[in-house]
């Protein structure tokens, strides 16, 4: 284990976390909030800290898989400490766990939050916690990496511990260039959805920080209402929209700007993607059509829900918790299946979902002809086994990590519903789920075990769970 | 596909069930009951059906796994099918959907009713009721086969589709005296169980009718309060370890009969199974313990109800829906773990959690480690690749079927913990579930839709889902 390269890279994060919390800073100035200092002393430790340890790039700059996630895991537990500073020294969140909560919630991109009363808090504050939505949803180690522009190895071994999706033998090829064209592309579609928030009549400031919340598939709201406070059909579809845009696999933009349109009709998990959640609107709408006007109505709230759940973003314009079961049900499996791979959307991704349906659909056919080879396809290709392997595995861990965080949870002795789906929620980086953790409710009421779970679950959710589980296995202290 | 021999061998099963049924109509004879037609007709169906499809043996006796598969998957439909005339013709359930799941829940082992009262119903009737699941529980098939002792490769084919578990390799290969092996240890624990049950001082029929359950591990009582309406530690238990050794792998009894003891200690399965029931019982008896007076009656409560819900019995002394959420939550994940393989029990079974589990871990060294080469183990060798994904594709089959299910079942818009459980409870061949389905609480209130989604659940547990599924894909009857 490289020990020194990891310190010198974690501390050139710890800077960029600084420069961020400059932002709101300014912000806070220019609203005349007393909170200015709240966000100076973090700066300070993160200037401080992270000079130290970057101040001179190390001799031995060998890197390996190992070294890349205990970097992406502890890097994530750092930015979230620091970034919960502003809100504790603040005094606008008493509890420091609560604080931390929040900002795992807001780097994780997941968007559960333990504020009962948003509205209250000060303007900068929720710049920042939206803000961290931002960073977070393109990886703050991506936006790092391609700003120290190094060209060593170490970045092929990060993209594998932080790109989401299963396979990113592609991107991590060309990494460099890749990773400018998609933060480009979510510059864009950033600009692009503020411009149609703002045309629509939503002051600068929430278009703002509404867009970042969108991009990152976060979820934070500012009004306690969410986003059903503005009550404007062309507010709820350009958000759905977005959302959705959000969830796609950035590939596929790449692939529409140099032109590969062929490459994106065969791809398999788009046509899925769409396809799932425009029958989940659907079905949905005709669901709950009852409870609305009419059909328009209901399927406007049924796709900006449907879009808001799978993209794992956490926006809502209706409390889903009074709708029939069986939207409820709908929704809670979308929040597993979750967005695509290599978008900032979170969840089991619908690609892995594609290839898990596949095998057991195999396992079937297999089962009547037990002689006969059979394997499993995506785009048309076969995909090899130890990519099926490797997919039927990170299913298993997945479901285990959710039975023993809900079996923790469960100590709080709170309801089936809410025990179960706040650690689908959280794990998933939806942000609200069924029960008393709806979107009209909030995370406040639960333990501080129970909070330091979900934080857990949040993380290794974001991250797809080895760099996180692979920090705590002693194993790889063993062998180094 | 060899339908004739298809057709044969139903045709001997039903002429099995038509011989079981003779002794519950002798039962109401004997205790003056006017329901004697009840029996007599389906008798005579069976007998006539079952006489003209296997008057003579087909020439052609070439049988495939894909036989296999049809016969035991047609079989369990249609010994079901006819097992409810009884209750039908009776009067007693008045729905013969009811009836239908009545039959396939005790077939199958389950233990779900939709009886709110059944100490209303005939004797003769709750005796066929439980002693459906005393047929089910050893296989009525593998039953069959024994007594028709056939020596052509039907035997191994038929085993494969019946036998539970992922693993049954050594079990085929000497099948005809193992299964006579198996069902002698299968009447001589029956024959124990009721004499230490008469011994407590319960009725004569009460044991053998709640012995029928226990052996099954199927869980139908006689009792509206169940077991606990005999309020005896004695009786509680007799009757927790009886359901705890026949959730045991019933290899091990005949490891044990040939005195290879140092082959039983090294099985992971039965370690296992012992530690997980120990230590759930202690954590619920800790975290149930303000509801009781001491230690003791907390402890007593808590390992029945773990034995009864691991075992996949579903026998209650106590409503676990009162008992705190963290209790709740172990329960549910007791039933999904299941009982062993190779036992009557159902659920995923042990042996496949651990593989699952190992896979996990080696996955999590794996991602530290890409190029170690790993390999999961179970009672210390290596478990082939083949094993290994059959297990994974297993799981992952089994998760969507519940996710189908459950979004199925929805549409009935009950609350989340009965919707969720109530499907787990079936699936995995339990008996009770959560919420409006828990002990004192029972299946009657779903639709017809949910009803039959059920028994198609309870059918496709027992069965390890590939003869249903199997018989339901178009593939296979494609190909033929």
């Amino acid at each position: 284990m490289n020990y020194r390269m990891i310190a010198y890279t974690i501390g050139r994060i710890l800077l960029i976390i600084a420069a961020a919390m400059f932002i709101p800073m300014l912000l806070s100035v220019y609203y005349g909030e007393e909170i200015v200092l709240s966000y100076l002393i973090p700066i300070i430790i993160s200037v401080f800290c992270g000079s130290i340890t970057s101040f001179r790039m190390p001799e031995n700059k060998s890197f390996y898989v190992r070294e890349g996630m205990v970097i992406v895991g502890l890097g994530w537990i750092l930015i979230s400490v620091i970034g919960a500073l502003p809100f504790y020294m603040s005094g606008q969140i008493p509890k420091y766990i609560d604080c931390f909560f929040e900002t795992v919630s807001g780097f994780t991109t997941t968007g559960s939050t333990i504020l009962g009363n948003v509205e209250q808090m000060s303007k900068s504050l929720l710049f920042w916690r939206s803000f961290t939505h931002w960073l977070g949803g393109m990886g703050v180690l991506v936006f790092a990496l391609a700003i120290f522009s190094s060209k060593d190895t170490r970045a092929t071994y990060m993209m594998r511990a932080e790109m989401p999706g299963p396979i990113v033998g592609k991107f991590a090829s060309k990494w460099q260039f890749t990773v400018r064209v998609l933060y480009l592309t979510y510059i864009a579609l950033t600009v692009l959805e503020i411009i149609f928030l703002i045309f629509g009549g939503m002051p600068l400031f929430d278009s703002i920080v509404h867009t970042f919340g969108t991009a990152g598939t976060g979820g934070f709201g500012i009004k306690n209402a969410s986003i059903a406070y503005y009550n404007s059909a062309y507010i709820d579809y350009v958000i759905a929209v977005f959302m959705m845009l959000f969830g796609v696999n950035f590939n596929i933009y790449y692939l529409l700007l140099i032109r590969k349109f062929s490459q994106i009709k065969g791809n398999d998990e788009v046509k899925w993607y769409v396809c799932i959640m425009l029958c989940s609107s659907l079905i949905i709408a005709i669901n709950i059509l009852p409870m609305y006007n009419n059909f328009n109505e209901a399927f406007r709230s049924s796709f900006f829900q449907v879009s808001s759940i799978m993209t794992t973003t956490g926006y809502a314009t209706a409390d889903f918790t009074l709708w029939p079961m069986m939207s409820q049900i709908i929704l809670v499996m979308l929040m597993i299946v979750g967005a695509s791979a290599g978008s900032t959307g979170g969840g089991l991704k619908v690609v892995r979902v594609v290839i898990l349906a596949r095998t057991a659909k195999q396992a079937v056919r297999k089962a009547a002809s037990p002689r006969s080879i059979f394997s499993v396809k995506t785009d048309g290709k076969k995909v090899d086994d130890q990519t099926v392997h490797g997919v039927l595995a990170y299913f298993v861990l997945y479901v285990i990590f959710a039975g023993v965080s809900i079996l923790l949870v469960s100590f709080d002795n709170k309801d089936f519903a809410t025990t179960v789906t706040s650690v689908i929620a959280t794990m998933n980086n939806i942000g609200p789920g069924l029960g008393k953790v709806g979107p009209t409710g909030n995370f406040a009421d639960f333990s501080m075990l129970s909070k330091f779970v979900m934080c857990i679950g949040m993380l290794v959710g974001r991250l797809e769970f080895y760099p996180i589980l692979v920090l705590c296995s002693a194993y790889m202290w063993k062998k180094s």
